[in-house]
């Protein structure tokens, strides 16, 4: 394989360019983890979120999620510690049954952020939700058998699903598979 | 909602970086559209595929996706006809069985980047694969029934599962519930 030679072509606040023999691709300044909650209450509904995103000019319909710190040597602490705190500031829930499932890209050809998914069972609400000073997050609790004609309904001009939920789903529907 | 102020930082061959009222993103330079094929054969094997992705350094397991062509008011056919190119040039595998599932983003907060789901019914095999001259692509059929375990054993230090694996799983899991 050929050597990596990397190029910073621009520094952001908070993104960055580079390419890597040639190829160019996005990163975040500071770390690249994001932690995904799949969140379900015990009464088998989806708990969502949905806020406006600046860079597509839209509402977005996903799971509770965030960055999380980069703390070297406490890699895999850190980011069931910020699932946790991401799924309170979201949506007010709290749960006692974590699952880590797998980390992937959110798009392996133009950045290197990563995704780390936990599924979040038995949820019961402990707070208010809603995120933190700087979001305005509304809460959906969506059942399960719904989640179809739900998710349909929430594919407007203003408003679209983030490929991450069905992800959750397919990682649920799994987990009650070959086991 | 304020005025949406949008400045251009940094424009490169591939990829863009822009702000919007101080928001940084990603664009794609050519279009933003990529479509993703969530495709399985008559037999019930998901037909994947995995190639090296420079950004994050590892090989990566996916659906046959690419980009596609962006020509104005014909978006709707464009990215089907870019769909099932794609699945044929990367697979080799073509489908008489075409849905449209959703349009959603692949990481809204960092990218305008949007990703349009179909899903490609009883595939069959019509070409070679592999992808075209530039890519080097490894093909996978896996039955349905074993991916969960197959999934798992993908994720290596140098080998990652793409979270749209999990989302074609959920949509091919919600198309017999609730109808």
């Amino acid at each position: 394989m050929a050597r990596r030679h990397v190029e910073q072509l621009y520094t952001g606040k908070h993104l960055g360019l580079n390419s890597i023999n040639g190829w160019e691709f996005a990163t975040r300044v500071r770390g690249s983890g994001v932690v995904i909650v799949v969140a379900v209450t015990k009464q088998d509904e989806l708990i969502l979120t949905e806020q406006f995103r600046p860079p597509i000019n839209k509402r977005v319909v996903d799971w509770a999620a965030g960055l999380s710190g980069d703390i070297t040597g406490e890699e895999e602490e850190s980011l069931l510690t910020a699932a946790q705190r991401e799924l309170l500031e979201e949506t007010g829930y709290v749960s006692d049954d974590w699952e880590y499932c797998f980390t992937g890209p959110s798009s392996a050809g133009m950045t290197t952020e990563m995704l780390s998914f936990f599924v979040a069972r038995k949820c019961y609400k402990k707070g208010k939700g809603g995120g933190d000073a700087s979001e305005d997050i509304e809460v959906h609790l969506v059942p399960k058998s719904k989640a179809r004609q739900w998710l349909k309904r929430k594919s407007t001009k203003r408003r679209c699903v983030d490929p991450k939920v069905y992800a959750g789903l397919g990682l649920l529907s799994l987990s009650t598979d070959d086991e």
